[in-house]
């Protein structure tokens, strides 16, 4: 027996969100026929909202609803200090440590051979030409350690090699805090060996 | 540093659905507004769609987009032979068997004690209803095998017990075919022994 089609039509819906299986979004329909109308009109529109109100920042690339995020309207934030990470989710990670005072420049990507990502298809050239047209004096790259991320920051800092006033730096490699050092792999340790630092 | 507005309300209704926690919410949120946005318009359409299009089966309660649903509508089946479960996901998945005849009962819940759950609050009477003054032979109840599922059972069995012409089952205890022996719990191990059948 078939459900019904708007269950079904649910169903095939709630199966594009990441993590989310054949069976638990039958398990989320099921549910959501429970819930409150009310609550569902308003979840309706949520979804149709974010995607219509949220825009990049024209500076950085960072999500926001407006022309410019909060990061780049904040007139505190030291501008010659550039982050540069592959998504907004993680200016907002980066922001939780409370310890940064400059600003970002999200990529919205990663340049990737595999999943044929150029650095054309990214926010890429826009961070080239803010850096040598600003007062910009160090450039993190703060790209995912791994393959695509550290060739990301590769490019990046070959690109920028010819500016001298501009430091490309990237973020240090090492042990996670609260870790154990039994449970780091070996390219890991094989960093924070290579990186250790007199106390 | 907060979300912009838009995305903390598409969060928190997602966080409302079976199994999103915050962070996977998040990560749901992210990948939403990436998404096109005549996907998310049918999207936001088949959420409201489903929850003003189903309604329960007037007959037997399963969700169904009529009056009637697809079970009661086909002359085919077995009405004499019922079988009680608790939600509509169990009738869809009894249908998988393939064996089954006969109709159903969607309960839509389960009396439950701890829960403040009452026999008035389920689809139950109409079951009695539907009993008494039917032509059925056989109710078999196939509540969840967990206390609330066995004393539903036996509540059921008691309010039948006095109609003589109606035979009240229960769905048999056992090993599930393809486990493995040794990782059966020992209330089923009891339960398969007390229940075994000649060869």
């Amino acid at each position: 027996m078939k459900h019904p089609e708007s269950f079904t039509r649910l169903v095939d819906h709630l199966k594009k969100l990441p993590g989310v299986g054949s069976k638990s979004a039958e398990r989320m329909a099921y549910q959501i026929i429970d819930m409150d109308e009310e609550f569902l009109k308003n979840f309706a529109t949520s979804l149709i909202d974010a995607k219509q109100k949220l825009g990049k920042c024209s500076i950085c690339g960072c999500m926001c609803e407006d022309n410019l995020c909060e990061i780049c309207k904040d007139e505190t934030r030291d501008t010659s200090l550039v982050c540069v990470v592959q998504t907004s989710k993680d200016v907002y990670a980066l922001e939780k440590a409370k310890d940064y005072q400059g600003v970002y420049h999200v990529l919205n990507g990663v340049i990737s051979a595999v999943n044929g990502v150029s650095p054309d298809d990214i926010n890429l050239y826009s961070l080239i030409d803010r850096v040598n047209n600003g007062n910009v004096k160090e450039v993190i790259v703060a790209t995912n350690p791994n393959i695509e991320g550290e060739s990301t920051a590769q490019f990046i800092a070959k690109l920028l090699s010819e500016n001298k006033d501009v430091q490309v730096t990237r973020l240090a490699y090492g042990l996670p805090v609260g870790g154990n050092l039994d449970y780091a792999d070996e390219f890991t340790l094989l960093k924070a060996i290579q990186g250790r630092r007199k106390i």
